[in-house]
């Protein structure tokens, strides 16, 4: 269902644990890829490097993310997994986001973030939880083109940024969108109607402020409309739109009302963080950074300082990120796998970790996926 | 506790209709300002002046806010009553929204936006809310200089949007941000401990993504810490600061932890609605547009073109937003009288608009609360 689909019998894979409990729960997804079973004969190897990024690197060696890192992830990696990163709380001289670099430099254009409660098909209720979003991942403000002047008169500071946005990025994200809402549905045409959540067309929500920025929002709107509107492939899938704010409440109010929703990089960020809330903890949304040659697994959350060091962060982001990498490799049913065992950790409610209301340690998590998983 | 205060006894009010419900809910504030009682002989008494703007204004005469609209508030009025503007759902030529535009040339620099739930103190728990949400009103991506390039290569649009944080508007923001937690303290000090939800230090929260947009919101945030580091006046208020992606998360999840939250205009924007979702509707949620020399009432909610006409749209944010131009103007008991006699009406739950699940008009609301009123 996406453009990315390279199937090698041996992967290799770049693990980037950067900060905080990225460092715990990288570890956590590799021991579940280790342990996925040969389905079908089909299941590929995998081979890890581990590799430098991160604030803590920063304070070390001056750069958050070596040349390295970047060449090897380019010239020998056929994916990666990316940990969490800290922010420094003061700025600090001469530091960038790694992984908004990482995004840039490898292309990844695309942050897709589904965001799922977990529910049997009787539970379904008015608050379950199915979206999919969209993330454009390289314009927008991340282009971080800023500058300050002084003003000459009054002596003080006046700051800009530049907020980009393109017809090519717009486009290739929309279409990106269109392309998941056909495989969502192709997935649920295999599933009995009354197992079904969604039950309607696909539909892809595209996210805007065109009211106030009416040229670059403007831009982004008429864009993603048009993947549709000059693509018959599109014809199932319903388009409707949301202005940002609209969108995060009624988010809240009616999560079940989206299907696929398709956002420019800020609104996605915020987007992302605000439905991560409606399933229980930031600790069990994945997402991967997909380009046409490279995808990264990244957690949504953050290297969470407060918890770090204490084996007691969920690893189930991490390892559905690994999930996600594997599916837009084009290993399907080793995905599926992946999701289904954390699906089953998560309905029984036995083994959670405290963000969830439970007592159990991160590997005490991993082991228990890893138990469903062969 | 704000920088505006004017205490005349006869007030003229712009109003301000515009669009949709904002037709139905601004007639149903002026009634109850109208009928407000003469408490201890001080209040004022009302001169209204209806004014024209908004998209139906402009789909008839070319323009979305008449020159004659902005010179009667700045020559003639004392303060303004907004209802809500539509958004053109196609981009149209010469359209720009009336209400950024009037924040703009009046200078109301602070958007304020009390979220609060309605609850006895019996009530509290968790998910009780109580924020009070400083927006600033003048700059950030809302000062709309975009533009449009034609890549000369590859014919695609690429577009532009600038994005300004000034110190000079930061810092004045920010001020009315730690002067209102003061003012909410004081008021909370007037009541006894159990009755407080919030029962610590007064706290403000100052929402920016410094980590990627490390020079503009960077501003930002140093301007805002600045507010209080350098004036011993609010060494009593607490400070801390959110990114903004979490603060979306953690308002969600732990409503009950913010007091005071200060945002950049976007941010501000987006927050709002996603704290409007926490108290049960939009049409509940109020916003004064404040400046030193002009207050404007703005409900939070749209044009809800879809219920428009019906006489069931939610009059209650308009009405305190009323309340809020009166505090604003110096008018505390008046504003209180309003106040409370809405959370009655609500506590009670008798006569609710549909969107709170009732089945009243907007009349019999505005009715509701004039009869507690006086
Ligand atoms: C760490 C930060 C730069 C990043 C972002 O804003 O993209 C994070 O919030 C995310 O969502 O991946
Ligand atoms: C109508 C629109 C321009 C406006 C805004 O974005 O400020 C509205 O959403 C608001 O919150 O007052």
């Amino acid at each position: 269902t996406t453009t990315v689909s390279r199937r090698a019998k041996k992967l290799t894979i770049g693990l980037i644990p950067a900060d905080g409990i990225g460092k715990e729960v990288t570890p956590g997804a590799r021991q579940v890829l280790e342990a996925l079973p040969n389905i079908d004969g089909d299941s590929p190897s995998f081979n890890f490097i581990n590799l430098d990024a991160g604030f803590e690197y920063f304070q070390k060696n001056g750069t958050a993310l070596p040349e390295k890192t970047l060449e090897i992830m380019k010239n020998e990696c056929d994916g990666a997994l990316f940990g969490a990163v800290s922010s420094p709380s003061h700025k600090v001289a001469g530091y960038s986001s790694p992984i908004v670099a990482m995004r840039k430099h490898l292309d990844l254009y695309a942050n897709v973030r589904p965001v799922v409660s977990v529910a049997s098909e009787k539970d379904f209720n008015q608050k379950h939880v199915d979206i999919l979003i969209i993330r454009e991942n390289t314009e927008c403000l991340y282009v971080k083109q800023e500058r300050q002047v002084t003003d000459e008169l009054t002596g003080l500071k006046v700051a800009w940024a530049e907020r980009k946005i393109s017809e090519y990025a717009s486009r290739r994200c929309g279409k990106m969108a269109f392309e998941m809402a056909l495989g969502r549905d192709k997935l649920r045409q295999s599933t009995p109607l009354e197992k079904r959540f969604w039950k309607g067309k696909p539909k892809v929500t595209i996210v805007h402020k065109s009211n106030v920025l009416s040229i670059t929002d403007g831009l982004w709107r008429e864009t993603v409309r048009g993947v549709k509107e000059n693509d018959h492939k599109y014809d199932s899938v319903d388009m409707e739109e949301q202005l940002v704010d609209s969108m995060v409440y009624r988010l809240f109010r009616e999560p079940h009302y989206f299907d696929v929703v398709v956002a420019p990089n800020m609104y996605g960020d915020i987007i992302s963080d605000g439905a991560a809330a409606l399933v229980g903890s930031l600790g069990v949304v994945p997402s991967a950074n997909v380009g046409d040659n490279f995808v990264m697994g990244e957690p949504v959350h953050g290297s969470a300082p407060d918890i770090a060091g204490q084996n007691k962060a969920n690893p189930i982001a991490a390892i559905r990120s690994a999930g996600l990498l594997l599916e837009h490799m084009g290993f399907h049913q080793q995905a599926l796998c992946i999701y289904n065992a954390v699906d089953d950790v998560l309905r029984r409610g036995e083994v959670l970790t405290p963000d969830l209301g439970g007592r159990a340690t991160t590997q005490q998590v991993v082991d228990a996926v890893i138990k469903l998983v062969t």
